[in-house]
């Protein structure tokens, strides 16, 4: 890791809108990047951004962000701008331009799903599959891409991996309850959430039977077990909650304290602990009975943890005779599920040298 | 059934509570039964109703309803007591008190949990299995103790009994989302479930594995496939959601339009489908992609159906190759979810001439 | 009022919104009025109701109105269409097509707050104002327009009305609580209403403050007394509340209960009574000292009834030694409130003999 | 002040409540104040502390108090027990026992209602009347009683103190929306308020009638103005909005820039702007149309800070041709309106050395 920090000059882009504003929450003080442009959409580039963001955060608008001008989402490309650019732009608008901005040799770390499932670019969660990385070679641009997962999939895949790794994971049913703010702003209308349930999430399904595998997987190649997801939106600002039935490999002689400890000893790779933006526990393992609750434990370790309770063993076995496992995950979907993980995943890259200033 | 509809006299136990003030609703004005005892604990007895009640409901109490006197719970034993009782008594509390009544010769209708497994204690909803009527016979007292399941397991065995029916249930995974109104009153505080999820409900799971099976089957022998259950408590006032993944047993040639048919032609027996509070359907099959929801869809005919909508097939089948289908289910938990489907049972014993005036 | 209730057709503009619907909801099985035409923007012109629409009320969408197909705007005023035109036009929009509406001989009865407080435009309630009605008389178009007032001034003045006739209001200051569904849908974003309270509404005080003292004025004259308005949106789906601290002019031997006896005893004029949308009582007064509340009131005579609790005197005088009375008052928003007004207006309108089939 | 901060002992009573958990959040690591004894009622007198609390606060229980046993209230009266006691105790449970703690010597803080209002009983906003503490002694027993407002009291008069100090408030009309903390716990039914506003709270209006005037009046003679409150509770967990209309009594040139300045520039006395708990700025003026709000105001400076934003004068004097100014403040109800105050009151006593260790 370089010493002593030299800062690295980045940009944000689709900065104003929730995701974009979780990004400058989280790099307008970071020891590693300095936030030196933000770009927006046509119609508000050159305004303030103090001007043109409806701030939605609980944290106040940094001074020093507010008075920087907006510039157009194309001029990220231009040598001048920084190297490296944290993309929160809309599923679509990010396709085109994030491959531009790599062509023009920069280093994107995306929230949008255009590419998550692209065969060159890693979907990375730093502590389970920082091996990823390397897929960024394969890309033929001089810059590179590199994704973070949808976020009720990056709960899913911290839910799964130390699992997967230690037992096997055989089969997973999957049901989620998920916050308001994962739709944006202004998303949901208080008329519809109010006093109701919506079960439904238009695409969310799909993403949450493949992206888990690929990060699961190897570089080359995807994890391979069946995910049965359905989803729902409920009247909740922050934190996803996901509930998993679960069937493992490997049962002999396994005991529920075997899973628990799986999962609360789960640290990650050494190069990752330390990074800023790492959790000391991906996971924390919660004995209460009614936990975790999204209100109380959406904010651990700064939103960057899953929290994980109610591990059990159901009392009957299933028609092939497996025992069937269940508990119940909870992540901070804005964080860990969205602008944290870039964040930490560019930290990562930055710790491997692979930014250049 | 009788002509003319001879009125029998009924009596409400635990009359003051949230399933009690429903069936002071539902009764009050009903064809076949005439609200004329009220009973409530020792330290409410003597009481005028109207004093004695903290009445929820959006419809108005009843004046007559409102004069009636409030007497012990022991008293309806006595024979000058109505023969008929609606039992909304918690649970261990209707332990001892409905055997009782039951052997001093009265029919009792009753809500608790405390007798719902008992082998000679059917447990009913008219249209699935009024067969499990005849079970009363077994009962050893003058009178008889007929129950109905928790909200939630009569909710999942009504969206399970014709795909049961007609295809076999081989494995379940269900998932809910269970309205405030579930945990009585005043149940949830306000400070838990504001911007949050309870994912848990004391003793609720088990119910879920075992009710649905016993009225699934015949009356002497419950229905035999594993249910996997997990639940949670919204900030919602009516209205139970339920998610179920099912694996069925005749799947050559099933698609998806056999489910929804199989689901949407569903009556029930000629003699229930005129009784009082029965529902022209049972279940409303719906098309929107987003529904059901409690809000929009838990009034459906009076709280009596259930609303069935999503119905679709996992893109991956399970590790059996068995095909994965989906389908979520709403319902309204003190209607069908109890009052209701108490009213609606003893509609049933009416009908079948098994209640004495 | 003509025998037989022949009937007379009608026109919804902007029939696809929030209080759209309710026009829908309210008129189409109506004894006067026949939807025999629905106009949308030029966006949605053209399309099947029931395709452009996102129905979002309790009840169901009917199916005749369902099928019908969308007009243009501008089409309403050809000679071939109703007479008669509600409007739900959002405000600007209506400014000039109302005038033009009206210029083409039509009766437009509006909810949009362009024309409310032109001199020649009735801002009616039907209880109330009636006699505001001959205003039509001065319009210079061969049709005419009779407004309904905002949402809460209707409230507000609903509560004004029996007081400032028996006892003259000296002074009033009210603050509001009102409900999503004032807003429009999608209205207020769940992010931001859920465990908060916005207290702002853009340009609703300023109504407050002039729009009921031309109700409670004479039709040349409004009444004339400071209103102080203080308004809050908060997190509930219909039912405005408004509280209101009252100064009056005669209250020597003034006791609380001559109050209570002045809103408990308010009919409105013998003409509008018998009207297909008039309550019995235009007010309710409560006794409960937590009421009314949204979630339990709203609802009384199909939202058409304003309900009053917590009637009461403060134990200070003011510094002219006025007594302080207060009172509490809450209505439907989208019946009382907006569609209702307009369509209980109408029906007075037809029982004068005002409209031409 | 005592040079090095040698601690105090203190105890706190109710130690397991709402409140009392705030004060344990606010006082285990507190550099004046050691926390060696927690009281809790009878029933929970024996257990440790971590047993018997129902902990419903983000921060997480300090281990170090989680082991603590609870004592039963009465032997916090012992010579043995703490001299500074925190009393969150509830009304009428704290009239005697808070009266017999100060005829044992000990000083106590306390939230209750109990003896606000006693003539030798300073109620103290250390900002505001810090020279009321030398009520404590007309107090004739050793020790003391300093007790703090109702929470939307100490707000109320946080939003006051500025503006009588400059211009004399002449008559005050406030309205309030609590939120549901403000009830304890578990408090309002989530049945109750999801969906809905209770425009009531027993005994509120009282306080907030006369509670201010005596903080804003000498030590021995209260302010004299006449209040008018109304109050209600709304869906939100922490924060009450309190909405005022006021006449002042020096209005000649006075601009609305004036009334902003005052409470803009608010400090409080020298000796208390560096207590531990004191904020930079009591009062925090917002400039946005649309604050203060609960969610996003309430936390500013731990809590401890009122925000007030939307100051305005209306367009209309009253009928003495009074001017109306309006503002809208915003607090945290369980800090700077309960436990908190509560600290910085006992912060101020330390500084003033009246505390004996």
């Amino acid at each position: 890791m370089p010493e002593a920090f030299p800062q690295i000059e980045v940009a944000i882009a689709a900065s104003t809108g929730a995701v974009g504003q979780r990004f400058v929450e989280l790099l307008h003080d970071h020891p590693y990047f300095n936030v030196s442009a933000l770009a927006a959409s046509d119609r508000s580039a050159g305004k303030l951004y103090g001007e043109a963001v409806d701030w939605r955060l609980d944290s106040e608008l940094p001074q020093e962000i507010s008075g920087m001008e907006l510039m157009p989402l194309i001029e990220l490309g231009e040598p001048t701008s920084p190297n490296v650019i944290f993309s929160a732009l809309p599923s679509n608008a990010a396709d085109e331009i994030e491959v531009h901005l790599a062509a023009a040799g920069k280093a994107v770390f995306s929230n949008a799903p255009d590419h998550r499932m692209d065969e060159d670019v890693p979907l990375v969660i730093a502590e389970i599959n920082s091996d990823h990385m390397r897929l960024t070679d394969q890309q033929t641009t001089s810059g590179f891409i590199v994704a973070n997962a949808n976020c009720s999939s990056i709960m899913a895949t911290l839910m799964f991996a130390p699992l997967e790794e230690q037992f096997g994971i055989d089969e997973a049913h999957i049901f989620t309850q998920q916050a308001l703010s994962g739709a944006g702003y202004p998303g949901v209308s208080a008329m519809d959430i109010t006093d109701n349930v919506i079960p439904f999430i238009a695409g969310e399904a799909d993403k949450l039977r493949r992206e888990p595998l690929k990060m699961l997987g190897t570089a080359y190649q995807a994890a391979d077990f069946p995910i049965f997801p359905t989803v729902s939106r409920v009247n909740v600002r922050d934190g996803h909650l996901i509930v998993a039935h679960l069937s493992l490999r490997e049962t002999v002689d396994l005991e529920l304290e075997h899973i628990t400890e799986a999962l609360a000893s789960f640290r990650g790779p050494e190069e990752v602990r330390n990074l800023p933006s790492a959790p000391k526990l991906p996971i924390h393992v919660l004995s209460q009975p009614d936990r975790p609750q999204p209100r109380l434990d959406r904010d651990t370790e700064n939103g960057m943890s899953v929290s994980i309770g109610q591990i059990s063993e159901e009392p009957n076995t299933d028609r092939m005779g497996r025992r069937v496992f269940k508990l119940i995950g909870l992540g901070h979907n804005t964080l860990r599920g969205a602008a944290g993980q870039s964040v930490l995943n560019a930290e990562l890259a930055y710790a491997r040298d692979l930014l250049t200033p």
